[in-house]
């Protein structure tokens, strides 16, 4: 029990000490860091201690492994505003080279929980649209929309595709009167299938978010579910007194 | 290879399973949870697959366990308000009975980082001020606050313990004329004493934010780290088009 106590409190120590290399930039972006068997010459330390403190740096965004070349240093994380004005992905990534890719868009019938959110009837068609968001050609965001189909009927794949905005493809093709949204942010692991595409390892903590967002009359046009990768991203809020 | 692939998979569908139940009012908050061996027989699975689900369930705040009681269906999340308004815990709390305990409070010289940050001398006197931040009786906050001493000479513990707000402290008896801020939300993972002080286990997911704050000179007047518990909060922010 204390041996394994102080093998924690030790790569805690080691990931303070690579943090602090990183900070000071004594390795900077992109750098190679020194191998597990270097940093336990390095700390005298055994290797289970400095996979654990490595594993966890990954995690929080701090170092990159990449397969058969070693453990690197990331570069800065992304920083997204967060408004209350409701913003386009492009608009959020401005000069990072927002990209959209398309998974999945296929009419749903509304299912009980779905219909109970977007304020339809069960059965209800709708479409879902899951689409994978990229900044720096990286993967980022795995986002989900549900539009009740009502709201733009004979919306399609191709108009969904490219970097263009849905809500402005709403606006302007089908005349939706956009005026307002709710979003929330939590914590969630990342699942298999979310891992794989946006390139994280299993269970990696990742944000939440969920928007409805209405049109004047109190219709809900889309509801999202939007997971961003944790070690990628930095909310960024600007505050008056 | 395989077999590993097929517990993670099957581990995904029990948790599924149990977030189902509680999403559709099955169990309600506080509702205590069948045992791991109840729901292993409930399933048809091994042991260690249901540990597994019941696991991240309490680390994204589905479930907790209560020691030698069992596991249990946990409240809602705390709904925090994003306003581009500066807002103290207490008005972010409203109605959630906010309470703060001070942990620390410490003039200490400025090192080399905290200058940096705070705008300062190496060395110049700095106040460090950690507090436990509580709603409905529960630990949600870690807060690191770090005050340059010119801002508010002479501050003191006493008047940094009990639920008023620090900015409001600083503005009517310091004089401090605050005028703005900037705040990023990171992913973290919570160490020893985080952990403990929050009662999380070891290494969750949790929100960090730092944020500095500033006079209407453009003096730094409070840089902090806050580690917000993952498993409690659900961060919210309305929106315009």
């Amino acid at each position: 029990m204390v041996e394994n106590k102080e093998r924690i409190a030790l790569y805690t120590v080691i990931k303070l000490k690579i943090i602090e290399l990183i900070k000071t930039g004594k390795y900077k972006a992109d750098d190679q860091l020194p191998t597990e068997i270097e940093f336990c010459e390095k700390y005298n330390v055994s290797r289970t201690t400095v996979r654990l403190a490595l594993q966890q740096l990954e995690l929080e965004g701090f170092v990159k492994k990449i397969q058969g070349k070693g453990t690197f240093v990331s570069s800065e994380k992304i920083q997204t505003p967060i408004t209350q004005k409701i913003q386009s992905f492009s608009e959020q990534m401005k000069g990072r080279n927002a990209e959209s890719k398309v998974i999945e868009f296929e009419l749903i019938p509304a299912d009980e929980a779905i219909a109970h959110i977007l304020n339809i009837e069960e059965n209800d068609p709708v479409i879902k649209l899951v689409r994978i968001r990229f900044a720096e050609k990286e993967p980022l965001q795995y986002h989900t929309s549900y539009i009740p189909w009502k709201i733009a009927p004979g919306l399609s794949k191709e108009e969904c595709t490219g970097s263009g905005s849905l809500f402005e493809l709403l606006n302007t093709k089908y005349n939706v009167d956009i005026s307002e949204g709710i979003e929330s942010i939590e914590l969630t692991l990342t699942d298999e299938a979310v891992s794989n595409y946006l390139n994280v390892p299993l269970n990696s903590p990742a944000f939440l978010s969920e928007s409805k967002t209405f049109d004047k009359k109190n219709n809900i046009i889309e509801y999202a579910q939007i997971i961003t990768r944790g070690d990628r991203t930095k909310f960024m809020i600007k505050q008056t007194y």
